[in-house]
Order: structure tokens, then C-alpha cells, then sequence
């Protein structure tokens, strides 16, 4: 059975371009051409290797981070790589570690948030890594409701300093990525105290390790917070625990570009607009969306290529079994999370768009998008990171079995996901915010003000209300006009039915508490919409290479049908359609399925993924999957001795009936 | 915040007696003292801690569960332990090990399927451990399709051998618990070859390892086949991969209670009738069932209270924020999982009752019920079993960000328990067997013949198929003979669905492949449906102690309907409910909710579950969570230097620009 390649039969199968689609999934060829450079520096460079991730101890595991991020940084040198060049290698280094906080935290916010002398003095430090920073803003008793943070930053006048202190155990700081063995310094989120008062909670520039010998400075109580989930997952990732006491630093260690606090101990707001923070978020979560989209593909290109290769029952006179990707009830699960991923790319693709046209608009001092575009980015990131959560999850349980092996790759892809659910935004509370947006949306309708963006389809909402599905037959189900539609009404009504729900409660907040349940699918069929209608965007595009658009259209019809499936419920109980409708719906997506299912290896393959970044013996891409796994078993620290350890202390014991002496 | 007992205030609140729930739960009161006993047995020795595991090498995990077993063994022995308290003892120590396939498989393959004298021979060996067995079936490339294992015996008649031997690669057993590192023997299923004919798959007593110095016979590669998904989860089991090279084994070692070889090389089939193998597979079955609710009530009493614990926005002039556990959103996720442990329970503890009455129905050669037995426990392993998965996982998140640690406990829960869902029975491949026994079920109905046990409610379809539910008001859902008949209208009319679109195809087979989704949601509708009619037949016993039955009832209205909502396509598209029924429904869970939420925390306090046997600091029974969340971060290996190893090589020449020449 050596030797073969199981995947080349499947791929001369396809009925598109796969080098065009590998661009239209890059979103350009320019980076497709780079993201395709990095991965396989990344993959010929020995120092990256990880498929012994899994058996290393934690420190061991922490060390080789350490030095695989020293490397990179050395190549980023040697190569002269631009910032978009080093972002890649890190992707495909694929490891998470303490330079994720300092490029992706703790730069950004000196930048968002620091004033033009503080971006000055700090940021060459921090680009050259003469300081690594981390972004200390939960803590033990607090994650979602900032506002809530414990820590306090005392102003001093005497002395021109703030004190920053964590008064409780549930003040101390908690999680921050590189905090606990790694960063210098630390943008740390406290209260501002002047003269006795609260001022909310803002950003301080606190130096917490010394730059000659590393050891923590006087007053500063620094540690890891232990092992997550995961053999190596977020372990190779110093999260830690921080207490200061009474801890002093200078007053223009305060980030002061939108409130400051003056020599004398005045608070002055700025004239800097606050809502800038709202662009950030708006930047955060689009990298979150994208990111969401490379782990979904990840783990469905692995578990598509195990289901050619797996073969179990069906065998006719003695011919081979059926591949598992034959069965109706593989398709039913893997084809919508091969249509979710690309799915996610193209609306992660919008969100950057979404983000530029925010950006500029907040140039010009326009603010009229950004509370829509805020909510669409909440929405959109709660949406992706669960699914991507529970598709990885799937995915690991369609290879079966052998899923559950490391060497599958997708217990340590799950592990190391799951928390952007949480993170960034519980994905319930966001859920909240989005649900909190459309209420306000609807109770505008009347007077007069449009809705805008992702919500424009409201302005309709006396249409939406009756209009009714015109499907007759399964094949009424293609038309882009129709899905959208029932999108829509779904969306529409359940929004209006909620309103009127909540119109009920003499206290609104209180109805908001009592109806959240419901609150929270409306939002949930809000950015479904969003989604579906970004993929039928993406198909009005002109997009070269044979076939390719064909390919997108059965995704998204896919997508789009395997969605009205899974909540069938809110489209009959709204009645946007018929249980007849339902059913058709149904018979189209098999038939959708059945078109997928040549073109299934091809689709993966655009993905444009090497077997290092995968790092999944399941997901090889010649297939040859059996041989790999039993020589990889081998390399199992205990299979180091024949013997295992222990052997003469416990087993042979109990084997010669000898225990009851025995000292264990 | 230190010394306050946080759940005290909650635990009054209880309108209910905990005791007496303590013993509905464990099922009787002799099995609520034995197991309480055996609990906590285990949490007072040390030998069985448990803290360190997620720290551990792979090495040392794996020894440290040697000595916990070689412990066990010696105190089982001190104490003269009887065999439920030895397995409830196995039980509370919690972490897999070989003795689990040694007392679970190997011990009752041989009692199932080998004759007397073969049972005479090997069984005081295994009961006393001077043997130690697995139980070698999967391979690596056949799981699901045991008919497909390629591992041969083939008969020599000239030595009165059979011949045990690998063909290929993939006929490697892979897998099997206590093969890679411990078994000394294991019970081998292999296609029986004699006289070059292939008489199907059959199991055999092979030797592996001397009992001199437990290195692997001649002609017998063993080793452990690798790292699995989680830190410690089930690596402390030795899971391994076996090759044989022509091993022989005297005759006398196949296992010969229904199928013989003669010393002539003959085929016989004894008169032992071979649906004794169901009977087996319905007790391996129903043990899962029951670890399902051991695994879920675990998840959800860490949870539970830690949602009380644990407190997020809503303060008011600056009061304590509220707890997350009064937050709608929190309940509607966390209440159904509370009360779908319970219903599992229950369940569990029926088809105990039903495993007691297939047997005494073979032993008097009454065949009748096993189809239905079967097909029964094969759809509830897969219902209770997926559900416990997703329900771990959820709890996990309901935690927030601390649920990530694995001081909480949930990583490892769910690690070890994912397994559940694709052993004994791939999930989907189970559903599907549930299916086509519907199928028939309903194909005989025109015949005459009464369809038994949970299908009984199939004889009456024709009523099933017109009925209509009778709400008008919330509280019209709460009559358990209205949910009963929604329930089985929904079930009776999918599978009628699914039969009448069957007939349409020429080929019954493509039929089944072609509409295997709609038939395992057919399938699982009828699941859902044996659960809930248990849980209503639990209420109406005879439930001592104040208030416990009015709180089941609770439990089981609050499984019933949040089933309901989650599955509202099934019953709206069957118009087996309206959609303002479906709302009704909605209306009167959010009340129980309400109802529930002053006795959750001791209705998880009735699990009767020791802080050893739950490791998880988020569930601890004194809720003094944040504390021991700090101190246990300390443990960890990473913080035994307070500078990281790995700081001069590789943190230093970064910081001080002196990567250029670093070596890494």
C-alpha cells in the first residue's frame, strides 16, 4: 500500500482552476505570492518544526518558543522582511507566543492611544525589541466588564508620578499573553484616582522587568498562570499574573492622546474623538474573522483528505470499501464547514475593506458608520469563532478514531482556538451588543432615520414583514434573490418580533435581561445574513480561471441552504417559508452536495496550505496516511524502552502476586 | 474576599431535602453509602491525588498511573473489597488505565465467549491479575467495520496450531487500551482461515509479553501508539499498536462458545445462540450511558457553581455585580444541561432494569425484545454520549476565560470524554443502525404486528399522524401527557416521512444512503423521545423527601421543552406544533429558569461529588475559587525560576541587539 499517492485520482477530478482559486482565497496575487514565500521558509527552516510539540514538557515547550521566536526575529533581519512579510512568517510559525502581544497589543495601543511624543519615544524601542511589551488589562475577578477593572494608578502631585497598585486578590492581572516570563513592560489598564476621584479606567506604560538581568522591579509580583488546555496548544504562551504594590511611574507614562492628567493633577478629555477606540475594535476583530477563516480551512482540509483516504464498509466482491466522503452523512457535515471557511475568507475580506472605509471616514471626522460597522464587527467575530470552534471540533470527529491522535493535528488546532470565543469579547455578550443595536435600529424605523450598511435591508421592513417565498421546485433555491430574501424577512421578523416583545416591559432593561435568550438569535440570524449576503456580493464579482466561479456559486448555495436547514425553526415560525419549502431546500443541498463532491481535494488544496503548517498526519497532501502514522507512533517517549518504566515497581508485583508487601 | 463561603447563602435556598436527591440519584440508598464511602476512600489517600497530572510528562503520567493502579489493587485486597466497591473505587480514582479493559473487556469476553473449561482455565487468572488482558479488535484500518479486520488465524492442523499473522500494514490493531506498554495477554479478533477458507471474524487468547521479564514473544511487535488529544486526558493509557509475524497458539485458545474449530480442522456452530452477542453489547452500552451522566453532572456542577461565584456588570451604587448565573442568557445554556444529567440518570438506571430483563428473557430463549433492546441502547449511547461532549465543551465556556485553565478542571473533562462519541459505535454509524430498525418497525405496521418496549408508541401512528397539541396557555406545557404526545407525533411522523420517500426509490439500499440524514434525524427524534418518556415515567414513582419530586419535575418540563425549542424545525415542519404553541413553549421555560435557579446549587450538591473526584478549583464546594486559583498558578514548572530558562540564549540577544551573531 506504500508508495501510492491516494489523493491523485481525486484531484485530476476537479472542474476548476485550482491556481486561480488559491488567488481569489489569497484575495490577490500579490498575497498569495507572499503568504506562498513565507510558508515555505517556514516549512524548509528546521528550527520551526513542530511535530514534537505534543511530547514536549511545558518548559521544554516554552524554551523552544522562545527560541523559535529569536530565530524569526534573526531571519525578519537577515531577510530584510517588510512588516507584511514578518506578519506571514509568524502566521505560518503557527505557534502562539509572547511577540503575538507585543506586535499585536502592545504596539498598537501605544500607537491608538499614546500622544505623538509618547509614540515617539516608545515605538522605536518596541520596533526594535530593545523593550517586548504585553497588554495587562484583565484581571482575576474581571474579563468582560472593563469598567469593572480593580487595579488603581494614584496621581501623586508631589512627586509628579502615578502610583499603580493592586488593592485586592481579584485586581491582580490575569492572562495577558507574555506577561508572565517574557515582557519588559506592560500597557496597564487602571483606574485614574486624582485628588480621591474615579476617573475610569485607562492605559499606563509600566517597565516591569529589568533590562539588564530580567528580574521582576521592586513592588512587581510576576508569574505564569499555568497550563491550559492542550498537550502544546496555548502552553508555549507565557500568560501570566501580575501584582504591583505601590508601584511609581513617571506621570507621562500615561497614555494621553484622548484624556491627560496635567502637572498640577487636572483631568482634561482631549479633543481627540473617543470613538477612535471604536476603530481599533472594528481592526482587532476583522483579524480575528480572517483568522477564524485560516483555522476552519485548516481543519477541514485536513479532515476532507483523510475522507478520500479512509475507506470503511461498502465493499462489492471483494473491491475495495467506500471512501468515507461517498457517505451522505460526511457530506451533510463536512461540505458546510468547507463552505463556512470560504464563506468566512470572503466576508473577512469585506471587514478589511469595511475597516479601511471607517478609517477614512474617522479622518474626515464622519462617525455617522462606525456604531453600525462596530456592531457588524462583534456580530461577525461572535459568529465565526464559534463555528470555527465547533467545526474544528467536528472535523476532528469526522476523521474518526484516529481524530483523537495528536498526530491528527486537530486536538491541538481545537485547543489552541477555542479561546477566541471568550477573548476580545465573550461571544454571548457580543451577541448582546449587536442584539442592543438592532432594537435601537428598529425602534428608528419610524422616524424616518435609514438604516445603513449591513442593517440598510430594515429600511424594508414593511416588505420583509409579508412578503412570501416564491419557491415552487428545488431548483427556485439557486436564485441568489430568493436566498437573500428569506435571509432577510427572517432576520427582519424575528428583530420585530423582539421589539414588540420588549415594548411590553414597563422597564426596558429589564425586558432586554428577561428576553435575552431570544435577543440573541435574532443577532445570531442578523449576521448569518450579513454572511450570506457578503458571499452572493462576492459572486458579482469578476473572478477569472475556468470554473472557478461556478465552484463559489455551489459554496454558497452550500452555505446558504445548509444554514436555512440547521434553523429551519426561525424560518417556519416567522413563516418566510413553508414546511414544502423547507423540503426543497433540503433536496436541493443533496444535490449540492453531490456536485461538491468531485472538486472536494481541489477545494482544500487552494487553501494553499504546506504539510509543516498543517502538521497533520491525516492531512498529508500525497495521502499517504497509514505508513505516517504507524512510524510516528514510534517516536512516543514511551516507546523509548521495551520496558516500560515502572515495570518492576508496580506491574511485576501485581502479576506475581507480591503487592502486599510492596512500598508504592 | 478570603474565608467567605460563597455558595453558603446559596445552599439555603434549597426547597428541597439534598439527602434524599443524593439517593434518587445514585439510584438506591445501599448505592449512594457504597459509592459515597468508596469517594471518599479516594480523596483521602494521597497515592491518588490528582492536582500535578496536567503537568506531567508522558513518562511520568504513565508511571504515575501504574503505581495508582498497583494501590488500588493492594488496597482492594487489604480491605477484601467487594467487586462493586472495587469498581467504585476504580470509579472516584478517575484516570484510564489498563484496568479498565482488563475488568471491562477482557474478563467479560472471555466470560461471554469462552466455553466452560476456557473459562475455567483463564479466569482466576485475570480476577487474581497473575494476567493481565486487552482486548485487540481495532485496527488501523478498520474501526466501525469489524466484518473488515484483516489480522488472520489461520488453522494448522498438522500442529494443532492457529497461526496469528499481520497481512499488511493496515491490519495492524491499533487502538486497544493496556496493549501498548502492560497487557501480558489479550483476547485477538482475527478472520478465522481454515483450509483456505474464510470463516469470518472470531476471537482468540493471545500471549504477548513474557511473564519472566514482560518482553514481547517472538514474532510480536508492540508499542504505544502516541500522544492524544489533551495534557493528561487519556494518556495515562497505554493505547497501542500490535504486529504479529506468524505467532501460533494451541487450538484450545480461540474462544469456542458458539463457534468451534475441531482438532480436525472442521467448522462447527455450537447450539449457544449467537444473539448472546447483543446481550453484551446492550450491558457495554448501558455502562456508557451512565459515564454520560457521570461526565455531564460533573461538567455542570463545576459550572453551576462557579456561575455563582462568579459576578460580571450590573452593580449598582457600587453593590456586588450580579452573579453570572442570573443572567437569562447564563440559564438558558446551563439549566438544560443541569437537567439533561438528570435525565441520563434516569435513563441509565432504566436500561439497567432493561439489560436484567433481555437477559432473563435469553436465558429462557425469549428472543423477542433484543431487536428493540438493541437498537434502543444503540441510540441512546449515541444521544447521551454527543450531548455530553457538546454539554462539556459548553460548560467550559459558560466559565469564561478561567475554563481554559486546567486548574478548572473542564479541559481534561472533556479530553477524556470525546472518545465516548466514536467507541463502542461510531455516533452517526449507530444512528443510522436506530434508523433502519425504525424503518422496519414501520414497514410491519400494516402486517399486524404490535411493535414493543419504545417503539410501542409506533402501533399508534394513524392517531400519531392527526393528532393535535392541545396548548393554549404556557402552563398547558407543563402537563406531561401533552409534551409525551408532541414528542412522539414528531418522532412517528419523521419516520413516516423518511419511509414514504424510501418507497420512492427502485433501490432500497441507494434509498437509505440517499436520505441518511433525514434518517438519523428520524433516528435521534426518536432517541429524544425514549429519554423524555423515562424521565416522566421516574416522576411517576414513588419519590420520597421534601420537595425532591416537585424539583424533578422541574427538570424534566426544563429538558423536555429546551428540546423542543432546539429542535422547533422538526416539530413546526411536521405540524406537530404552531409556532405560537413553539412560543408558548419558549414563554414557560423562561419561568422554569426562574424556578430552578434558587436550587441549582444543591441539585448539583446532590451529585454527592468530593472537590478530589471533581479536581477543579472553579467547582470547589467551599466556592473559594479565586484564592486557590492564584496559589495553584505557582505549581506550575514555568515559575520554579522566577528568570526562564532560555532568557540568556534567546531573550537577552534580542532585547540587547545581538541576534546577528547568536547561534539558536
Amino acid at each position: 500500500m506504500e508508495g501510492i499517492d491516494y489523493h491523485d485520482g481525486e484531484r485530476s477530478k476537479a472542474e476548476f482552476d485550482v491556481e486561480e482559486m488559491k488567488i481569489v482565497w489569497a484575495g490577490s496575487r500579490e498575497v498569495f505570492e507572499v503568504s506562498d514565500r513565507m510558508g515555505r521558509l517556514v516549512a524548509s527552516d528546521e528550527v520551526f518544526r513542530k511535530d514534537n510539540r505534543t511530547m514536549l514538557s511545558r518548559k521544554d515547550l516554552f524554551k523552544n518558543t522562545l527560541r523559535k521566536a529569536a530565530h524569526a526575529w534573526k531571519r525578519i533581519i537577515e531577510l530584510r522582511l517588510s512588516e507584511q512579510e514578518a506578519s506571514w512568517l509568524r502566521f505560518y510559525i503557527d505557534e502562539p507566543a509572547f511577540t503575538d502581544l507585543h506586535w499585536g497589543m502592545f504596539v498598537p495601543a501605544i500607537k491608538g492611544q499614546g500622544t505623538d511624543e509618547q509614540q515617539q519615544k516608545w515605538l522605536p524601542l518596541a520596533y526594535k525589541m530593545q523593550i517586548i511589551g504585553c497588554y495587562a488589562q484583565t484581571e482575576l475577578g474581571h474579563g468582560s466588564n472593563v469598567q469593572g477593572l480593580e487595579t488603581t494608578a494614584t496621581f501623586d502631585s508631589q512627586s509628579d508620578e502615578f502610583v499603580i497598585h493592586s488593592p485586592t486578590l481579584t485586581s491582580s492581572k490575569w492572562w495577558p499573553g507574555g506577561l508572565g516570563k517574557v515582557s519588559t513592560h506592560a500597557v496597564v489598564y487602571a483606574r485614574l484616582i486624582t485628588d480621591g476621584q474615579d476617573h475610569g479606567v485607562h492605559g499606563f506604560i509600566v517597565q516591569l522587568r529589568s533590562l539588564d538581568d530580567h528580574l521582576p522591579l521592586p513592588g512587581i509580583t510576576i508569574g505564569d498562570i499555568g497550563m491550559k488546555f492542550g498537550n502544546g496548544g496555548y502552553n508555549s504562551m507565557d500568560n501570566g499574573v501580575l501584582r504591583f504594590d505601590h508601584v511609581r511611574i513617571p506621570r507621562d507614562q500615561m497614555l494621553m492622546r484622548v484624556f491627560q492628567v496635567t502637572r498640577e493633577g487636572k483631568c482634561v478629555q482631549s479633543n481627540v474623538p473617543r470613538q477612535l477606540v471604536y476603530g481599533t475594535m472594528v481592526f482587532v476583530r476583522q483579524t480575528i474573522v480572517s483568522d477564524a477563516s485560516s483555522a476552519l480551512s485548516r481543519a477541514v482540509c485536513i479532515a476532507t483528505r483523510y475522507s478520500v483516504v479512509r475507506r470503511q464498509f461498502g465493499s462489492q466482491n471483494g473491491g475495495p470499501e467506500t471512501q468515507v466522503i461517498d457517505y451522505k452523512t460526511q457530506q451533510s457535515r463536512l461540505f458546510p464547514l468547507l463552505a463556512s471557511a470560504y464563506a468566512f475568507r470572503f466576508v473577512g475580506q469585506w471587514l478589511k475593506w469595511l475597516y479601511m472605509d471607517v478609517t477614512q471616514r474617522l479622518q474626515a471626522n464622519d462617525f455617522s458608520t462606525l456604531p453600525e460597522a462596530h456592531a457588524c464587527t462583534a456580530g461577525l467575530k461572535s459568529l465565526t469563532t464559534s463555528a470555527t470552534a465547533d467545526g474544528i471540533e467536528e472535523c476532528r470527529k469526522l476523521c474518526g478514531g484516529h481524530g483523537y491522535l495528536c498526530s491528527s493535528g486537530l486536538p491541538e488546532l481545537f485547543a489552541v482556538y477555542v479561546p477566541a470565543c471568550t477573548y476580545e469579547g465573550d461571544n454571548i455578550v457580543l451577541l448582546l451588543q449587536v442584539a442592543r443595536f438592532l432594537m435601537k435600529t428598529v425602534s428608528q424605523l419610524g422616524s424616518g432615520k435609514q438604516p445603513v450598511g449591513t442593517t440598510a435591508y430594515m429600511g424594508r421592513v414593511a416588505d420583509l414583514m409579508q412578503c412570501c417565498c416564491a419557491v415552487q421546485r428545488a431548483e427556485d433555491w439557486l436564485n441568489p434573490s430568493v436566498i437573500l430574501e428569506a435571509f432577510e424577512a427572517r432576520s427582519a421578523r424575528m428583530s420585530v418580533a423582539c421589539a414588540q416583545n420588549l415594548s411590553k416591559f414597563a422597564n426596558s432593561e429589564e425586558g432586554f435581561a428577561e428576553l435575552s435568550t431570544d435577543l440573541v438569535e435574532a443577532a445570531v440570524a442578523h449576521c448569518q445574513l450579513i454572511v450570506v449576503s457578503k458571499f452572493i456580493e462576492k459572486l458579482q464579482e469578476d473572478i477569472p480561471g475556468k470554473g472557478v466561479k461556478r465552484q463559489l456559486e455551489i459554496l454558497c448555495n452550500i452555505y446558504a441552504l445548509y444554514l436555512l436547514h440547521k434553523y429551519v425553526g426561525d424560518f417556519l415560525s416567522t413563516s418566510c417559508i413553508t414546511p414544502k419549502q423547507a423540503s426543497l431546500a433540503n433536496e436541493q443541498l443533496r444535490s449540492l452536495y453531490a456536485q461538491a463532491r468531485p472538486n472536494a481535494i481541489a477545494l482544500v488544496d487552494a487553501f494553499n496550505y504546506t504539510d509543516h503548517y498543517l502538521s497533520s498526519i491525516l492531512g498529508c497532501y500525497d495521502g499517504n496516511v497509514y505508513p505516517k502514522l504507524y512510524d510516528a507512533a514510534w517516536k512516543d517517549p514511551l516507546n523509548a524502552s521495551v520496558v516500560p518504566d515502572g515495570y518492576q515497581q508496580y506491574i511485576r508485583p501485581m502479576l506475581k502476586q507480591q503487592l502486599r508487601n510492596a512500598r508504592l
